[in-house]
């Protein structure tokens, strides 16, 4: 009794035989309640995580290009120097490729040249006698190499004197207010060039249906004009929640975040720029021993043939400019993988429906469970 | 009539039951061969996707250091300087980590010096008064900062005066044709040391293979010097599908992209670079407000204690160096989870199979379906 | 002798009805071991996953912004130049966001003017007649424009005249040893600001819990003092594997890799910099044609109206700091994602103790099996 047909011929090779689980088909409105709602609630789940992290896309990131331009003048009136007009040369002496630096504090010192000097008193270069000083010495706080003798700094005080460029610059803090306060006026231009390769897709921060009289004399404004690439320093200093007068004494580091979230679908098709800013640096000047931003530059010149420099020490604001990106399209590759990587929950669900039958099958008479084991004939 | 045996005693842990799905076995060409169809196109697809993606391979991401080096002079013949030459000291003064700037047209304004003078015309400056100056005032494309005289800008107009460098620089459009149009013919060796850290392998653009003298002479050519890491820039300009007298005379963005996939398994072992070049910024000059690359630094001096300086507007390519790497190497951890991803697909599989074979049952006879229940023994 | 019950009537919709796998549950000592010996290896390899590569964390990479100030003084002592002191203006003149540079070797050329001079003699300079040489010619290495002139360069050589900055950069090799070796005691204070935008952390390498006296003389050192911001520069050439005295004569390029491997949790909370060191270009200088690290800048004079400069060559070490980071935070959708994806695991399980409980079966008896097909009935 055998059930013989033509599948038997081919049983060595096992190719036309057919294993699967053998169904157990339960009438019973809750059992079939369960399943449909936990059936439902999954696929509830896996839709919402497809349509709310967009898991049909293809993502691709940024490659980004900026250039920035500052632009604007400030004056200064002090009792060392005079009326000084400071332009964009003056100010912002490097350039860098995401970055720009506004000086908005300097302490200047004159007609350095190279020679010997005392060095400025502080713990380590107070001496009284020859004695106090080694020649050669220098350590991390030394503005020169000492020469091994003790010479007068100032009437009461009298220092190692140091092989340096001379006179040392002597002041230890930036004044205050700021020199350059006026910088909070200054703008800058900055273009950002973006590519998705995935996608060869470009676009840049001016946007193609912007009017050209239009950015002539648009400011960035986060509500008013959110796409306009000109920003006001004091602006941008602002919307990272900083005060520029305070900032402009000692120096600090702002980024400058550009946010593209693409969308390139043709229906929701939308590639705009977003910009935030933000203070990079810590900001409680005072929890710090070594506060804000500062570096020195010198100008070198020569006079009947000695070289001769003004040094600048520049506190000021350096601007990160930081381009974040992404974008999506709809891929079908995608979409399947995201469907096959839920498919281990659907498999949860009907394991756990098998306990909870067998379970439920348990209670109900312990005769009904038997016939589940191998052995069913012996019964 | 319950099967007895060893197993028994242990029935309170539950320890020695074992549950499993009861198999039903069928005889039939037909759902054979479709199971087998099945489950073949499916280890196919598992299999090209291995072998295309490379699935079965660990992933590092490059650390990379590029340093570079400019070579190359020109000469200019200006009426307003006579004949000049520049060096790489002149055109390059900038040098940063990942970038180099190569200037090919200049404004120059020699000669400046803090003090007064009139403002360049445009809408806003112009005066016929005092009273249409105003002490103090200064806006994004002032000079400098105004005095609130109003003085004769030449012969038939008249301005504000300002405070700033003068002269002021008067030139808006840069020269055409370019003045250091022969850049084309300047070179620039690109040094590219890339690290995987995971793999601990290092590698240079360099290749240990390369010859010393073919070195010093080669010139990189996709096709006949694919692997020379010095490169004309006329050519680079010209990968990038721009005319280099066209970009020469406003500036642009052009970068040099060095791709490393490397393939770090011992018999396909493979780790070359491959330069491709691309424009970075907006091309159409017409299209845009602020085209080009330009900035302005100067060179101070001091004259009988006066100080001036001759301000440079450089306009110029800035070629950005970047760097792509990837790295794969066979690993097994790599391949178990890739298999184990796979395994959800086949469980789709013998679903789907399962609602095929109750399918094919209800039709053929409606009480071999029947015994399926949970209630067999009731029939 | 069908079931009947309430869930008869819903059955068109086929709402009421529930399918699931019929199960089989054999008492078997073996087989009961062989799956929960299976379950208990794969649930211990899959918490062994979990624990190790803390998989129930989210994670955030670092945004990270970096100043460096270095500090030091040398003094060098030439037959040419006699004593001259070099500051941090003089030996760093490039600023850069996240690299320094730190001259150690010079080779400087004084008083170089516009004008004509004899080139430097190498091959394709030198000449004997005027016919040698090509007005408007030059190549890579030379220095100037040819005027087509041959000329004297010294008693026994001419070489062709060119238009260049003149006197022309005659040394080749950089001076050995290095004039700036001293540069090994300057040291260096990296400020680094870290943030995690997702967790809205932020953190510094200079920590809270250190005192301000301790910074003001610490120095890094690997085992005693690992979170001291200020590093000498011969220490870190030194955890780099490198010898100062070596690399500061040709220079090379450094990498400051600082790395914050950040557990947020509360009760694991650990956010600390890493610092490690390691020479990122090539070492070996005889193995290459272009080694070390060197670029020219010069500084610009004038006396009496005629524009000089001084050119410097400066060959020194390129320190790049390099910011790595990884925060991760427990997270329960991150859970809940890593044991769906383990869930494969399982149903691979499942399925091999389906084959295997057939493969049992077949050799106990035949007859065992046979019920197993779609027509039990027939039996």
């Amino acid at each position: 009794s055998l059930p013989r047909g033509p599948a038997m011929r081919c049983s060595p090779l096992n190719l036309c035989e057919y294993e699967t689980s053998k169904l157990v088909r339960i009438k019973s409105v809750k059992l079939g309640s369960l399943k449909w709602a936990l059936n439902g609630v999954i696929l509830l789940v896996i839709c919402i995580m497809l349509l709310w992290n967009k898991e049909y896309q293809e993502y691709d990131l940024v490659v980004s290009s900026v250039t920035t331009k500052v632009k604007g003048v400030a004056q200064t009136n002090t009792a060392d120097f005079g009326e000084v007009v400071w332009d964009v040369v003056d100010y912002s002496p490097n350039e860098e490729k995401n970055s720009f630096f506004v000086a908005t504090n300097f302490i200047v010192t004159k007609k350095q040249k190279q020679g010997k000097c005392p060095e400025v008193p502080h713990y380590g270069t107070l001496c009284r006698t020859d004695n106090d000083c080694k020649k050669g010495l220098w350590d991390i706080r030394s503005h020169g190499v000492q020469t091994g003798v003790c010479v007068k700094f100032d009437v009461t005080t009298k220092t190692c004197e140091v092989s340096a460029w001379c006179p040392i610059e002597n002041t230890k803090k930036p004044p205050r207010p700021a020199l350059l306060t006026s910088a909070e006026n200054f703008t800058v231009l900055i273009k950002n060039n973006i590519r998705f390769p995935a996608f060869n897709f470009i676009r840049r921060n001016i946007l193609p249906e912007v009017d050209g009289n239009y950015l002539k004399k648009c400011i960035y404004n986060q509500r008013t004009d959110p796409y306009c690439p000109i920003f006001r320093l004091g602006d941008v200093v602002q919307g990272a929640r900083e005060n520029f007068a305070d900032i402009a004494v000692e120096g600090g580091v702002i980024g400058i975040q550009i946010n593209w979230d693409c969308d390139l679908n043709r229906f929701f098709n939308s590639c705009l720029p977003k910009y935030s800013f933000r203070r990079l640096d810590e900001k409680e000047s005072n929890r710090t021993l070594y506060p804000g931003l500062n570096f020195r530059f010198a100008r070198y010149y020569t006079e009947n043939g000695v070289e001769s420099r003004t040094l600048y020490k520049a506190f000021g604001i350096r601007f990160d400019v930081m381009v974040f990106g992404k974008a999506g399209k709809f891929s079908i590759v995608q979409l399947i993988i995201y469907i096959g990587s839920t498919l281990s929950y659907y498999a949860l669900v009907s394991d756990t429906n098998q306990i909870r039958v067998v379970k439920q099958s348990k209670k109900k008479s312990l005769q009904e469970v038997k016939p589940l084991s191998l052995h069913p004939r012996k019964v």
